[in-house]
């Protein structure tokens, strides 16, 4: 096992643990483009297109579209790996190849993701008859997903790191804004790619949201960003995130400029659900105690927020815990989740205004590692 | 109806015939960030994060998460736009609810998205008990999109729009390596976004992927660009698309330059491989046929294609028809149809190359759209 990171392997017997626990034989994760799912890349640094299978015995076999690749990416990680085309590119095929090469006992639990349709549930079941076929809400895949809300030492150190690149790339906005080289929507988002490129990182980590105040009551500008201008009278929105190694950041700066009344209550309420916010969120907090504040802060100025309070990021720029004011919403923070804060207000006719922030919970508190703000022009 | 446009009634129509036929009486639509479905923008022109209830009655009902974007993007649309919000954003109590609104009879089918997971599936035949719940793998998405595989006439004449666009970027991105402005993967990934931008499309289909000599074996370059050369000795590839007014191209350069004797023959069967496709793409030839074709070429050199010969482009980067050389693949090309051919080979030491353009099937034959090609500098 030398030549393998520890990192890989500790996820993976975090998983094959609960697999013990749970009694099941073999659990297939997909990652295509029509399911996407990270926890391949979390147990293996493939970044996807791919199949992991994993057995109670403690094999992994990554059949990958793109071997060449996988074998860059993933030669950290103690698993096999194989061509996804010998199977046809066809999960189902792949799937009962893993069965006989794994030597799975007929009669054991096998569980494929839980965002398998209904549709291709019905043919795994018809095809593999002699097994338990397993597709759960709360099953292996979204089992992972819980177990990456807590982020180990690495990834927080890789989002800390990310954090840094973006409140970087922050300051330069602010002065760009203000010494005028950033007019419009697209110079602000053309601005980000750029720099994030030269900041080495993957990209952004979705494609940034540049609205200037004709635009920016819609929570997310569609398009993206456009040739109108950016910054000029009135509220304008910009929402970006950096990938790095794999990671997200993601927040949103709101530029003011020579606001109205209305307009000034606005923000003012933004940036006081924030602190507020921010100032609530501990190990052991509710996350929705937190939602169910910002609710409060909105609904005594008679304002309400169309959207969730925020989400985790990590390898997908959302993901768990939720931030939620919802009677389901049973997250309790714990020290190793990052999350965003994002409280926003949009009118038609007023314009929108948010600011996010990514949140790291720690043993004594919580650290803001990015620097976003409301920018007064 | 005459304040609609007759683009998104026409196509409605077509649904609720279809509807008829099947004997459904209500269809649900949900575009989600985990599951997106372009129907919904094709029906109604609103470009996302909704939900879209049909019924046979003839009326449509859009439950928009954003209603002030719906409000602006399906005003052309016969449609009524509701807040989804006020379904607490679940799909089941927004369709719970419509069963009500819309009078549908008990005992009636009512069909939802074939991507259902299995166990949402279940949720939904538990609590709408009263009705006939169908999630069918060919279910209504499916035959929505298989209707998009032909595009209409409105859609002809904004993904050549598209195309000519494309084609100009083509010749900027050959006269810049040529000229050595572009120099790096990420140089040639950032002038496709601020062309695409400066020509108001809302972005490009995808994260344009540049992959330079070191990179190129990769089907999918990942990172999709970093700062390594780009153009410089060997093979280099760059695979990118724009989105105009909704509608997507995909097109592949490879530029060559101080090729081994195994690199040319790789490009000159790729190229061969791409004009004997292109000449058997005709009204009536079987879509598996013309992939059988590529891979015969490939085959006679004793190499390889990993990936399928092409795909259709509409609002979706990747849509109907499929090229593939697979005995279950029954697409049979017609007039109207829209799709990619992209030969590749991949090798881990030479690098790769692939050609890939947009070809429209015409009453008598096929218009290749799009201009890309091998570069040898």
């Amino acid at each position: 096992m030398e030549k393998y990171s520890v990192i890989y392997t500790k996820r993976l017997e975090k998983v094959w643990d609960w697999m013990a626990q749970e009694g099941i034989a073999l659990v297939m994760l997909e990652d295509s483009e029509a399911r996407r799912d990270q926890n391949i890349r979390w147990l293996t640094g493939h970044p996807g297109d791919a199949l992991l299978f994993l057995s109670a015995e403690r094999n992994a076999m990554l059949a990958a579209w793109d071997v060449n690749l996988a074998k860059l990416y993933a030669s950290r990680a103690p698993v096999v790996i194989i061509p996804y085309n010998d199977f046809d590119r066809k999960p189902l095929t792949a799937l009962s190849v893993m069965t006989k090469t794994l030597r799975i006992t007929s009669g054991s639990k096998i569980e494929i993701p839980s965002v398998t349709p209904y549709p291709v549930f019905l043919e795994y079941v018809g095809e593999l008859t002699e097994y338990d076929i397993l597709c759960r809400e709360s099953g292996a895949a979204v089992e992972m997903k819980k177990m990456r809300a807590v982020k180990d030492d690495d990834e927080i150190a890789i989002t800390k790191k990310a954090a840094d690149l973006t409140n970087e790339i922050i300051d330069l906005i602010e002065k760009n804004v203000r010494s005028g080289k950033i007019k419009t929507e697209a110079d602000a988002a053309m601005f980000i790619q750029a720099e994030a490129r030269r900041r080495n990182c993957e990209g952004t980590s979705f494609e940034t949201l540049a609205a200037g105040p004709d635009r920016s009551f819609a929570i997310h500008a569609f398009p993206s960003s456009t040739s109108a201008p950016f910054a000029s009278n009135g509220l304008s929105i910009l929402d970006f995130g950096l990938k790095y190694q794999g990671y997200c950041t993601d927040v949103t700066l709101t530029f003011t400029r020579e606001l109205n009344h209305k307009q000034e209550k606005m923000v003012t309420l933004v940036e006081k659900a924030a602190k507020n916010a921010a100032s609530m969120a501990h190990n052991g907090t509710p996350a929705r105690d937190i939602a169910a504040a910002v609710d409060a802060v909105f609904s005594k100025a008679k304002k309400q927020m169309p959207h969730g309070l925020g989400h985790g990021v990590g390898l997908q720029e959302h993901e768990y815990p939720i931030l939620r004011n919802n009677a389901s919403n049973e997250w309790i923070l714990e020290p190793g989740m990052i999350f965003t804060i994002e409280p926003g207000l949009y009118d038609p006719v007023l314009g929108g205004c948010r600011l996010e922030n990514d949140v790291l919970i720690t043993e004594s508190g919580q650290e803001v590692l990015t620097n976003a703000r409301i920018i007064n022009l």
